[in-house]
């Protein structure tokens, strides 16, 4: 039983980008030989979220136009008025989409569905580097 | 130290039906014998999420409305413009809420309050029959 | 590879209370000696949530702001009606927000970014003592 914590870095436009972190972590998983457990996504900073959808554009462009009620762009934040940088919707965002999400992974698979992807949603108000923390846990293949 | 993957089969009414899994998840518990760790329980697809609450009818109603005010059943969804399934609604709440919850366990016990239950939350627009993973893990009493 | 269950305890005001749990939970990481893990956080009960948010009054308050769009404290609630003890709206935003969130930890430290705090939002209508499981789980340092 072994806990190894690797990265996932994507580029994203900010702004809701919502961007499927799928092929990445597959490939990820094959390449360690994960067979029973888990991979925890775990993203750092507070201008971004994780969670699973069905990544076609449709159900993408509703998630973001659902966060755009939860957290409308063009609020007054107080974050805004003391620190001026104009980013109150990413925090409030963040916060309400949380930065965990864990998948179970068994036979060496992700236990997802089959229209089921995982996604980083990045909040921030300007382009960013991320870096997802992807932390597999359980019984790996023999090297 | 192990990982033990097993899944609890509920039928649900879809349509944010709300469904008490407490009680399966108590039993796989005792008849796996998990004495420290915890569970994790993961729902496949991408129209339905986990979280808990105090199952009784008034706060499951409760969180009823605020889904149905937060992912309005009657808005405009692109993906039903798109695809035709009408559950472009179901989408966007379950990408909100997340398929993921993990319980820690200890002394053979989940730890949750006295007033709280694991509930899945169906949102999509049928019936399901849904296979809910739930993978134990920790240190297991000796067989 | 162990499991070890911990407390943390804070005196919480309730409504939408926020409180900052990152320098307890450091503190308990440093003293038990997690190298390589994570942090799996918990709260028992059905009216408070955890997350993480840039711990600035701004943003701080700018959370409560969309907590309150959420689930509003004025709306009529039907657990309210039924029980009489007031806090349906705080049922709604805990089922919403959710109980667990996990952290990875790496070379001995929290994965958090710099400006990323872990906190609980206790949404009760009174004052509270909240104790937080807080599980570590990895390799720990010999004694």
């Amino acid at each position: 039983m072994e806990f190894r914590s690797h990265q996932i870095a994507v580029e994203s436009q900010g702004f809701c980008d919502i961007l499927d972190l799928t092929p990445q972590l597959g490939a990820l998983l094959s390449r360690e030989g994960l067979q029973e457990g888990s991979a925890l996504l775990f993203v750092g900073g507070a201008t971004a979220g994780l969670t699973t959808i069905e990544y076609e554009s449709g159900a993408v462009g509703d998630l973001r136009a659902a966060i755009e009620r939860l957290a409308p762009t063009d609020l007054h934040y107080a974050h805004d008025a003391r620190w001026g940088d104009g980013n109150g919707f990413s925090h409030v965002r963040a916060a309400l989409l949380q930065p965990d999400l864990e998948i179970p992974v068994s036979g060496g698979e992700l236990l997802l569905g089959t229209w089921q992807q995982v996604v980083l949603c990045d909040f921030d108000n300007r382009p960013r580097q991320r870096r997802i923390i992807c932390q597999l846990r359980g019984r790996f293949a023999a090297a």
